[in-house]
């Protein structure tokens, strides 16, 4: 087992979470941070054979001129995460594997995301087949450079607009078909990146609300590679708490009669959710998990807001009105203050770990015992955050 | 089924809760109020033969001149909830049930209960056997009268003082020769009717944090005469949200630093709980919970302040400070605005039906699988809620 | 003055606001209800010759079928607010000033407020001027009819979509000019009655953020005809707040970066809102405080949603983020639970005897010294509310 | 005015407090910080001849071992706040300044402060009188060494017990006769610095709930010497809010049922105010502005608890509850998340100018007009925020 090196190929590398999962990563190989934050770190995962933090290599694709120690230092500047100490002790990682950061490939993709392209070199492709294979390129060069066992590729790139599926993208022969033609381009930037990866039989997780490998061609390619998939959208804040206190209130048999959720933040991932379309995809991620787990739907509202002077440090409120005996009607409000790049980067280190070691366990295609990591979980309708937790000790403890 | 005619005997019958559970077991039996708050109504419970409301008569014990009109008048007026409709349609049953209430037994307790004391009549008696033959005459009288297939008694009295337990309460043997003794009384009030139901076989729920039948002697008399019971400390709000959100802090390895919640409330729960003594109790019945969960001990803060013109509006703000990845320190803020009577109340019900279908499934002793209803369960150490709960649906599915 | 007699006539009048105003006189004026709330019962207006509560005669018009009474118990059963004792005692004067409301005119509005109208015999006149000489009689005949020394007519209806200004509404002659033509209208309705009430003489008060007699040509009607006027928008809750706490970041130079306000509310109220154009008018009303006091503009958002759950119980939720010395971020949160028409109508009242006083002391015109009662104060600038608060002081101190 | 040189002595001088006080004033001379947060820099002060921050040196006393640029660096490293920027570039001043600390002298004070003490040069006299002639020894040979104009004192220092003034405390003439007495020490510590202090004619400020100055004895001294004089207890979160807001609540006549208000927080304050007998001064001092403001005692609660991982971040959920018209019970709660040092430290920058200033402008006692800094205002009953905002333009308008 020590001699296994495998890698962590981001999508979005140089991003708030993947600058945080750079630092983070190597914090924890020189043991200068605790793994807090961790789900695999728990005893509950204390006996799998999981990949240690210091066997790992960083890599990715980023459309943006950028690399991780920037990433580190402008989190730092402006939302006042990170100590001197900790960015000092980790600069040598840093820098080595900004190295393996790779212009990103892009094809079609909306304004607000196109304005963050300012990187001379991005990878300005005429069709999907030469953006796929361009991304291979990128991958293959990556694991043989560094010798690396296996790799996995998770994206955590910034929210697409959503993407409308057809009978394409049922099957892969039509999805094969599809991908030839040069327009309308039968996938998104996250989806191209998903094909690349599945189609070399590389481990895939989508971390983001984008389509990444969720329609039934790409879960049949990755079936026929041998390559496990999970996702979509980490949930790390608002969701989380609302798929924890959701059951709460069907288990007492009180009527929940409005729910309303008020997101604000700043940062680089509240710009681009400021685009009416790329927020389309993600309240549409955070919202539906209520019905699921009440059994009705109550009035529910959720909005997102950019607003700069917070950065990363996400604020929800949200407002709960229920009904209890007698038809007394009562409230739980919170507020939730959590810095979003510190609560996604520890779950995307736990995924990559988790996810390599599904390979290795033979287990491939989807991952449903994964649900308790995601707002929109592929592979089961099971939203109750207790229940996927159930799901994933039961999957783990048989491995 | 349909000529078993069941009864639900009171501790402190006239209060805001008792006054609630009549109300609402009229209106349930008249059909005039959904079963919102009722966990045995749900899905989970439908295959249960469990007694309908309709079947139940209510009495109880009460040191006070009142009856449950007044207490539900009473409500209605400082707290805004009922309406005119639901009083007005179950005058009868809230007139008749009055009936069956008597005067309570008091010995020894501390001197905020004592000034609740308006009862003329109120049974003064000089020792504890006397105490325990009276209440038990009241019980024998109530089931007689009105051909009662079944009673179950529950504590829904205010809060004690806590009570020091002593050798002489681990065996049955030695607790029998205790209560011999006229002075220092060997049980606290809430000890001797919890003796008085279940030596007369009758099942037994503690919903206070009084000590009510949990010491090991008890437990023995209760397997002794085949009285199912359990307790303590109806899990209503503010600790309800600790044990629900708790779990996720641990599942997601994120560190509390500090778990401060401050409750504030009148009423007449307030008024008691004014009394630091009787404050100890329920504060120590709050806290226990974080530590069990999450494996350690972070600094916690539990007050309770008792603010005249909420009544029965228990508000509670909770400020939970905890630690993320590479040490980032957020939180997690709430408010709880609940009407304590109207969450108590729907459990009370359903806790009668559980403890009586519990006999007739001959379950003897502790009912550990009610750990969900309570603060401070009986039987077992599991406080994670959703623990509990599957621990509750195993236990009545096989049933 | 013993003999004064004086009329209160409420542009929709049977809605939420004018039911609590038509409650709330008759409780005064029949003794059981302290004036909690009122402005004009404070000690600073003890010597001013304001009109007693009984001798108020109420009157107005609304484009819905509905009587003062009607609106009572709705709000009694949507929203728990008034006793039931209350609400019998003053069922003589709710009835009675029923039969003093008239079916509005309707002439042109948005598909929003038309929907509202259900009642047959509202008055679908074809030009302004019809409509203007129908509100005209409606007015005449109320005063005549109960021989009223004075008549105030105050606009508490729902808000119109925002309504464009042009030259012709600078001027009186160019106004009166344009309500000659019949196709597009020159007013919105609240102008329209805001014409026909200063035309007659009489003191108008705009509580909403239409239009009302916002514009100098109104203003010039009303000084022609000796008529004080004022408005907009009544300054309740959230935006009171607002003009309270900006002042203190003012004064102790903390640096405002960014407040944001989310507002929920049920009701008529709130249905209105929920149309854009509608919500348009109201949000322009409370977010133009902030810059006004701070002396630059934070980034600021408010947002109102209609949730129907919460009926006229408006919760508002602010995030003040806020920089301290040497660029410490630090933050405000609030939680605003308040009842709109509860903390409207005693306003309206206030507002009522102000402006009939005003009238009596030969003010006639824009009343400034009012500003600290509106969101969007006429005739100053001024939206600090404690300047606004010792403008209104040392007006009436004059007086 | 130019070679004018000025000293700020503080009380308690490498506390989180003076260590801001140090690393601000060093800012702003260096002008890499704005001085927001300062009275003093808002344009009502624009015309005033105030003592620039370059022209300020400072000094003081502490029982500890510290000096200026650790306190900065702990604090740095508790709360996150102050950049590495920042402290680099004073650190010249931070060192030379801390030259200028001197041991305290301590006396009589109670165990909890007593444990700060870690400095064996740390004074320790025998006698009210040798306390004070040490403390004037120290204050001279600054004065001297920095060749200072003036110099003012003010003190930071850890909230002391309550001390119980007596007819000893009315005239200078009896204080003296008992200040020559070894035992009972006849002021406690904060009393003798500010004796020793007025009586060299040096302005005073006590931003402490300790009595500082503030006994009848204590002004005529200050008069009688020539200095101005002011406080107490520096009015930075909680309490302002409570003057801003109950304002607004008498000012709408709705009626405060119930305020309630818990503050968290860790540091060195926290701990010291987790004694109760040092938290009774703090919570009197935040209590009393209410009754003042509303006219009447509406049931309130102030706690102050101890968190640890807060340190420096006072967190403060504030619950209240009114009545307005017919009875409707509403509620509005906020909550604080504030820095206390960084919103006291530019508070102690204005202190420090306005009393040089007025000293200057030979003022000399009670200073009133500084009622807007301080939660327990000396020689004004005022509580209003913004009546004492009024006051404080109106005075220095006169300058």
């Amino acid at each position: 087992m020590a001699s296994r090196r495998v890698g962590l190929w981001l999508i979005g590398a140089c991003g708030s979470v993947g600058s945080t999962v750079a630092l983070g990563l190597a914090s924890l190989a020189r043991k200068i941070t605790p793994p807090t934050g961790m789900v695999t770190s728990l005893p509950v995962c204390q006996s799998l054979d999981l990949d240690a933090p210091a066997t790992f290599v960083l890599g990715g694709h980023d459309i943006r001129k950028a690399d991780f120690r920037e990433g580190v230092l402008g989190l730092n500047e402006r939302s006042g995460v990170f100590t001197a100490r900790q960015i000092e002790a980790c600069s040598l990682e840093l820098l080595a594997w900004s190295g393996n950061v790779r212009p990103g490939t892009v094809l079609e993709t909306n304004e607000t995301i196109r304005a963050l392209v300012d990187l001379p070199e991005v990878q300005r492709v005429r069709s999907p087949r030469e953006a796929i294979e361009r991304i291979q390129a990128d991958l293959r060069a990556f694991q043989s450079k560094h010798k690396l066992d296996q790799v996995v590729v998770i994206n955590v790139a910034s929210t697409e607009p959503p993407f409308e599926l057809t009978d394409e993208h049922q099957r892969l022969e039509t999805l094969e078909a599809a991908l030839n033609r040069v327009s309308p381009v039968a996938l998104p930037p996250s989806g191209l990146y998903a094909y690349a990866a599945l189609d070399l039989g590389l481990p895939h997780i989508n971390f983001t609300p984008s389509l990444g490998t969720s329609c039934p061609a790409l879960d049949e390619l990755a079936r026929l590679r041998g390559a496990p998939h999970g996702g979509k959208d980490g949930k790390t804040g608002e969701t989380l708490l609302k798929t924890v206190l959701a059951p709460m209130f069907a288990a007492r048999n009180l009527n929940v009669l409005s729910w309303i959720g008020h997101n604000i933040l700043g940062g680089g991932d509240g710009r681009v959710l400021n685009d009416p379309a790329n927020k389309a995809s993600k309240v549409k991620s955070k919202d539906s998990s209520l019905s699921s787990i009440l059994g009705y739907r109550p009035q529910s509202h959720v909005s997102i807001e950019y607003v700069e002077s917070l950065d990363d440090w996400k604020t929800a409120w949200d407002h709960i009105h229920f009904e209890g005996f007698l038809g007394t009607k009562m409230a739980l409000q919170f507020t939730w203050q959590g810095c979003d790049s510190l609560l996604a980067a520890p779950l995307v280190i736990d995924l990559a770990r988790l996810a390599l070691l599904a390979q290795r366990q033979n287990e491939k295609g989807l991952m449903p015992h994964l649900a308790c990591f995601f707002k929109s979980p592929m592979g089961t309708d099971e939203q109750d955050f207790f229940r996927q937790w159930s799901a994933f000790e039961a999957h783990i403890s048989a491995w």
